[in-house]
């Protein structure tokens, strides 16, 4: 019973954390007076100063830091960038129809939901059918659409609405398809991700960045995906803001100039072998991580380690954060490494930032569509002598002996590495022939050593041209913030002990307003105190509120605990004022005309509380 | 000619800003490498820089300043509430299609370009068609479809690619639809503006705000408007940036506590009537314009002082800058006042700000459609008796007299105001019978006094429930970015005389990058103070840019000129190195040391360049 207790425990701590979210306007359902839209959430106004400070911070922390190159393109995006970059035909979920209503569901929710609710619920469940249903949960993100289809038929899973019958799995395309201009014929969708309008400027940002690699290209903008039924709230929605950043490097040397810096950061991480072998996340310092192999290499490893600072100065807990890399069957094939910044929080661990080694996958996708080439060079200081492999198909051959699937043969003698060109050479020398798989016809053809000539040349060269590889980190602003709502509430009791107050003890850096001035009591003499302190406050770019009501100070600082404000100040004199701070409850007095300044040093994190605490005498209320 | 030549050096002037703009990477036309998509245009490094600077800065100048509730919501909209606001139905141009090609072209935009086609180029053109031509143009904006088509039919227009012949105008709608979920059954659009979010947030807002009027939210986002044909480049776009504020007030009382702040500054203003009888545009001090009841109200007043601050301090010349009044013709029918802060750029006068009282309009367009109440409360200290009209149809007799148009007559009785509906009263009681129009049915009908009870009553009320007028500034980013770049602008001879250089002279609060940092020539002690400079420059958060090429410094300069870098840090020796002003050119010596600070507080906007010169020793290079 205590994995029931516990899931009980995480839906109410949920409950509070949403409920006083939702209370205070840190989000409103979108279009709520017209019932909403499933998926879609507002920011409300401390909300929207929370996404604006944790923006901020990141482009203080990545784009200045590492003076990338920050970019700002359209959420419309026409077909020919999307088909390039495989999101039209690849980037969609497997549905299946209630046959009756018509209504839509995620096959593999269907799927796990039932998994999930027999192992839970079903007393008389047998053990071998128990260990069954727990490797379809393993293997749920494998499945095909056929695998999928015949486990929802052989479960006689139905409709959860109606119990109708249920249509077969088909794929439906997550972006949401508009049409640019009047005439219905240039068909568009809204960007599922940012970084596809970084790719197609890469050839414009290589140059403003003097022809010189590395450099990274950032962008913080919505992207879209049209969920077939969104759900667990704020973590799966229709439109979110993404912060992506295109890091661009010479695939031979993935090198960091600035690795030392973060090198001996120590934190959770769960490599590949360890998920597989069922062992758990352990603390490793990146450095280490990157010297074993663990992680592919140095500039993958340098934004891990940025990752980490950046989420735990946000407030993240460290102990509730773990770096996962994708097993093999998760991984674009393209990909060299892939690793996963999950959060824990009530839903369970949830991805908030993929860094990933997207090698130079996206940029010649690019290049071979737009027939643009997207390439670097280096020029070498003295020429040099450099072999070349060079394969010649011989197509009359070919022809004559594959037919209608010459070309795809002939594609694929011309995508030999070196190596399997050099043993085709070999076998064909020694045998006269030799079995070839083709990738495209799922199978081997027997090439003749009259259909291909492998050879070395040797060349002068002044330059090497390349396609450079590119470092992915891509951060759910979304997701983050929530996880870091989460992690910031605690509750505590009120002073008299009958009620649970609620306290969002988020930094200062984040915190949507920083603080509040209260006039202990309505009189026209503090008051103007307060205000006095107001304008000095919008002087130096402080946010505060200002609450004149003459409700008890103690609700008053309840009320704003929950907002998560750190400092608040009560003008109890015309002189010198109380600060108190949020977590600790401790107070200090301090001259109105230093106050201003005192909360800035603090919410600028230029001084802690106890700095502050230090300077000042403190007041006991 | 002389209007000629004017246009052509307006052209000219152009080109070599947006020569400049584009090969800097201030913006790149989208997707480019696929030949681009008309009217959609990426901010690349220093351009995505200016607008993260100036959106900065609205949030300091209105938001903070006037403690605004700020909100981010989706751009995906359900069509329910674009149907409330009038975009579903209203938000259209009218275009024609080549009858060949099926090639879209704006009907107006046709009808334009002929008439000052003929007015600039036929030398054979008689007064009086002179005359019409120019009547044409004047109500270009008034005509309806039929009227358009019956003029491009008349001149003859014809497709300006083919010379085909055109359809009849038909509305197209603007906004970009797409589909929202799997089911095809809920069609959404990308919001074309982002004041119906906060709209339909009023309730909340409201009592976020302790239920208390005024108050202001805010919101900035990405808009939409699928553009039949995009022209004036970076002006008339398909997506944009657009940053609004719905301020809400009482419609019975519409001053502002702050207006005395604004209420000295004078500008230039372009009042209806002086539109209308063919003045000028003249400066008038904005106290004296809402005083004189030029300007609707002291809140409208307020915003436009506030507008013109925003502008002249980003850079906007304040000479190329007016506020211009809404025509009758120009207004919406529900706007009680509408003035556009126009910016005059080398395409005429831009509207780069709308600035509307829009009165009840949105919120009770809202209340309608979604049956949920978006109304403020005034409590009365003391119950107060108040007089109420009652209007009563007597529907059997109506039904009787007017069958299946009842309905309509109805909704016209109720929706009487107090003069309608006593001037109504008297007439009945007159002569037992009134002519009255029903809009709605367009035609007066004849109203007998069993039809309708008219009568006041007195009641006493505890609290006045109104709904709140809303004054909107709505600012278009992209438009007062653009009108920036070109009042930015200048060129000047290099310094061998031998060619023109561009400079652009932004504001250090605009500046894309803060400084430069430069070492005289390529050595590794240079560098190294070079990388101090840099590391203590991040430290206090400024954006610089350094270059380590051998490139002689004049170079150098001119290059950072170009991006408007408005201070350039030459490494000279490894103690103190020299600092140079941009648009003066003039060079002061400052410590290796102190150099980022003086740096901060000149970015920063709290010591001039003036002040700064004063304090250190000039350098003459």
């Amino acid at each position: 019973m205590d994995a029931v207790q516990e899931a009980q425990n995480r839906e109410a701590f949920r409950h509070a954390v949403v409920n006083t979210l939702e209370r205070r306007l840190f989000y409103i359902p979108s279009f709520k007076i017209y019932r909403g839209v499933a998926g879609l959430y507002d920011y409300g106004p401390p909300g929207c100063a929370v996404k604006s400070n944790v923006l901020a911070f990141w482009r203080q922390h990545f784009v200045l830091e590492e003076n990338m190159l920050e970019v700002d393109c359209p959420c419309v995006t026409p077909e020919v960038v999307l088909k390039a970059s495989g999101h039209v035909d690849k980037f969609t979920d497997l549905m299946v129809k209630d046959e009756k209503t018509g209504t839509c569901y995620r096959a593999d929710h269907l799927l796990k939901d039932y998994c999930k609710d027999k192992l839970e619920k079903d007393p008389n469940l047998s053990a071998d059918k128990a260990a069954e249903l727990g490797h379809v949960l393993a293997v749920l993100d494998d499945l095909s659409s056929e695998e999928l289809g015949a486990k929802i038929k052989g479960y006689k899973i139905t409709a959860p609405d109606t119990k109708n019958s249920l249509s077969d799995p088909y794929p439906f395309n997550l972006m949401f398809q508009t049409s640019i201009g009047p005439s219905g014929l240039s068909p568009g969708y809204m960007r599922p991700e940012t970084a596809q309008g970084i790719f197609v400027n890469f050839k414009d940002l290589y140059y403003y960045n003097g022809n010189k690699l590395p450099f990274a290209a950032a962008q913080i903008g919505q992207a879209f995906r049209n969920e077939i039924s969104p759900r667990q709230g704020l973590l799966r929605v229709r439109e979110f803001t993404l912060a992506e950043i295109e890091h661009f490097v010479d695939p031979d040397d993935k090198s960091h100039p600035k690795f030392a810096e973060v090198a001996t950061l120590e934190f959770l991480m769960f490599p590949r072998e360890d998920q597989v072998s069922g062992r758990a996340a352990r603390r490793i310092a990146i450095g280490e991580a990157v010297a074993q192999g663990i992680v592919n290499n140095e500039t993958l490893g340098y934004f891990i380690g940025r990752v980490y600072l950046f989420l735990t100065q946000l407030g993240i807990d460290k102990d509730r954060l773990r770096f996962r890399q994708h097993l093999a069957n998760e991984m674009a094939h393209y990909a060299a490494d892939c690793w996963d910044a999950e959060i824990e929080c009530s839903y369970g661990w949830i991805e908030c930032v993929g860094i990933a080694d997207r090698s130079a996958y996206d940029l010649r996708a690019h290049t071979d569509k737009s027939g643009v080439l997207l390439v670097a060079h280096e020029k070498f200081t003295e020429p040099r002598e450099v072999e070349k492999l060079v394969i010649t198909p011989v197509k009359k051959e070919l022809g004559l002996a594959f037919k209608g699937s010459q070309k795809m043969v002939v594609e694929a003698l011309e995508a030999m590495d070196e190596k399997e060109a050099m043993e085709l050479k070999a076998t064909l020398e020694a045998k006269g022939e030799a079995e070839f798989r083709v990738c495209t016809l799922d199978r081997a053809v027997t090439i003749k050593s009259n259909m291909v000539s492998i050879s070395k040349e040797k060349k002068k060269e002044h330059q090497r041209v390349f396609t450079p590889s590119v470092i992915e980190p891509s951060f759910g602003i979304g997701r983050i913030i929530y996880c870091l709502y989460e992690h910031s509430f605690y509750t505590r009791p009120s002073r008299d002990g009958d009620e649970q107050l609620n306290v969002f003890g988020f930094p200062p850096l984040v915190a949507p307003i920083k603080c509040t001035v209260f006039p202990l009591v309505q009189n026209e003499q503090y008051e103007e105190v307060a205000r006095k302190i107001a304008r000095s406050l919008t002087a130096v770019g402080i946010t505060y509120k200002i609450d004149v009501t003459g409700t008890s100070i103690g609700k008053r600082y309840a009320r704003t605990d929950e907002l998560g404000v750190p400092l608040a100040i009560t003008v109890d004199s015309t002189s010198s004022v109380t600060v108190r701070e949020r977590d600790s409850k401790q107070q200090i007095r301090v001259n109105v005309d230093e106050v201003a300044s005192v909360v800035k040093e603090f919410a600028d994190g230029v001084s802690t509380w106890g700095d502050v605490l230090w300077r000042y005498p403190t007041h006991s209320s």
